[in-house]
């Protein structure tokens, strides 16, 4: 097996791009492709402050990696979920990488806004945990980039493509709007940015063992019954039949100009923290206002805490 | 487990629609749902003549059943393939059941047009035997559907999700424009309808086993392959984990308009036989031109028979 580009000896095999390559043609093959979808869709600039959001997984961190590594000037943001021992070892993980490149970082911590973990607010929301978490995240998220020019994630072609499958099963056409690799900024929601929207989980594994980065392999515990890994699997499947099926499929959903026009909720800024969102307050507000309530129930009662928290700067 | 119809003990659990029922209920709420199919999407009257092919598989077998029993006019298509002994006993199963009911048959064979096999068609026709089939098939169940109002196909719910999700993975935009329940005649091309549309396989296998239909279960020893049953395979998958699935999903596309706009190729009479295609002459037309070429070629030329072939009324 040769290298297409060097024809050394090949190391490396991927059959959605029916090519051969060895260790460092396939390094250099990826940074194109990362480069190009970013300049392709008008992500960034090397001007702009990228805020990464950065779990401590493989996606997250080789973006971080590869986007510094680029010359794009990046800050991380960690979030931290408080998902007992999982979201430690996260936090770890970040810390660990964002020293050893001197890259500048930035933590959250859900317990510091709500007073509460995830499990506990998805108690509290009567809601499943992923669903809490990902509101959480999203509104952590977009508030921190206030400061940024966007805020780049780790999506991949593998969550891309998992998410159309159920967006299209289902016809969420709300969604199907918005899955695109950039979303543009819209008044206090800063334009989302995803580098890694063409390329599969295999080849970022790849980049990620070849760049020797240390990641966190654990899965978030809430994440094992997810609907999406349902998705994947089944498109793993069919991948294995018919190669490059995840990227002509995510590729050709981008071009079908017919789902921009799907239905949009309309958007308004939240009563509470004036962050855009759907209806009068925002989710994020919403559960505030449930722990709070709940706090005064067990209490007695603390009128003067639940102001703070409604006026807080969050 | 009680039947929710009657209130005596089910058999039957059906999962996608959270109903259990008793044979009998079982039965009546098939009936129903097809014949609320056949007249939401107009698809025949008791005073069409509608030709239903019939393979001998317990789904076509089942539509001619419950079509007859429904009260429809019908008659029975069958066209021998000449795949070995498959062909052979899919003829003795859709011979047995017209006479056990007493219902009209008409029969063609692809030995008969071609004076050759599937098999042999697809190696003179350099293509997979499937592709082959299906042109011919098609094309010979429009032709033979001259003389009658529409022609019905056994096209369950599985086949219509299997065909839209490998479409959707594809983008065949001109595919998904005519993926509907029923395709209206246009010109040479009868009217199509599938009764069957929304209905699963599972029931399907029920409502023969209920009524002692004798089908051939074997499958085609071509279709092991079948791209399709890869996607048959996933969409049961995810079937399993959120029933109902299948059907939201090609209801929720049925609605969607924008696909109806999609590329659609232009169609014009081919200049052999007259019937609609696409570019100047049809593939079943250039298919008996290269089954005589290969026979000229290697009989040294009989132009007469050609003619007659030509000419013949195909």
């Amino acid at each position: 097996m040769k290298c297409r580009v060097c024809k050394r000896d090949a190391q490396i095999s991927l059959k959605s791009y029916n090519l051969n390559l060895c260790s460092n043609c396939f390094l250099e093959f990826f940074r194109k492709r990362v480069y190009t979808t970013i300049n392709e869709f008008k992500m960034c600039t090397p001007k702009d402050r990228i805020l990464v959001a950065v779990s401590g997984g493989k996606d997250s961190l080789s973006l971080w990696h590869i986007l510094s590594d680029l010359g794009y000037r990046t800050c991380g943001l960690h979030i931290i979920l408080d998902i007992g021992e999982y979201s430690q070892r996260s936090y770890q993980q970040v810390i660990k990488f964002a020293q050893t490149k001197s890259l500048e970082l930035r933590v959250v911590s859900v317990r510091d806004e709500f007073g509460k973990s995830i499990k506990e607010l998805a108690k509290i929301a009567k809601r499943p945990p992923c669903r809490v978490c990902g509101m959480v995240k999203r509104y952590l998220m977009n508030r921190e980039a206030e400061a940024f020019d966007c805020l780049a994630t780790g999506h991949n072609l593998d969550d891309e493509a998992s998410t159309l499958l159920g967006n299209l099963l289902n016809w969420q056409e709300g969604f199907l709007s918005r899955q695109a690799p950039v979303l543009e900024e819209n008044y206090t929601l800063k334009r989302k940015i995803k580098p890694f929207a063409f390329i599969s989980q295999e080849e970022i594994t790849l980049y990620a063992e070849l760049c020797g980065i240390d990641y966190l392999e654990e899965r978030c515990p809430f994440s094992r019954r997810a609907t999406s890994l349902i998705y994947k699997g089944v498109l793993n499947k069919i991948e294995e039949e018919m190669p490059a099926t995840k990227l002509r499929f995510y590729k050709g959903f981008i071009k079908r100009e017919y789902f921009k026009g799907g239905k949009r909720e309309e958007l308004s800024p939240c009563k509470r923290c004036g962050y855009l969102t759907v209806g009068e307050v925002c989710n994020f507000c919403k559960l505030k206002e449930k722990v709070l309530e709940r706090k005064n129930l067990t209490e007695g009662g603390d009128d003067v805490r639940r102001d703070s928290y409604l006026k807080g700067n969050h």
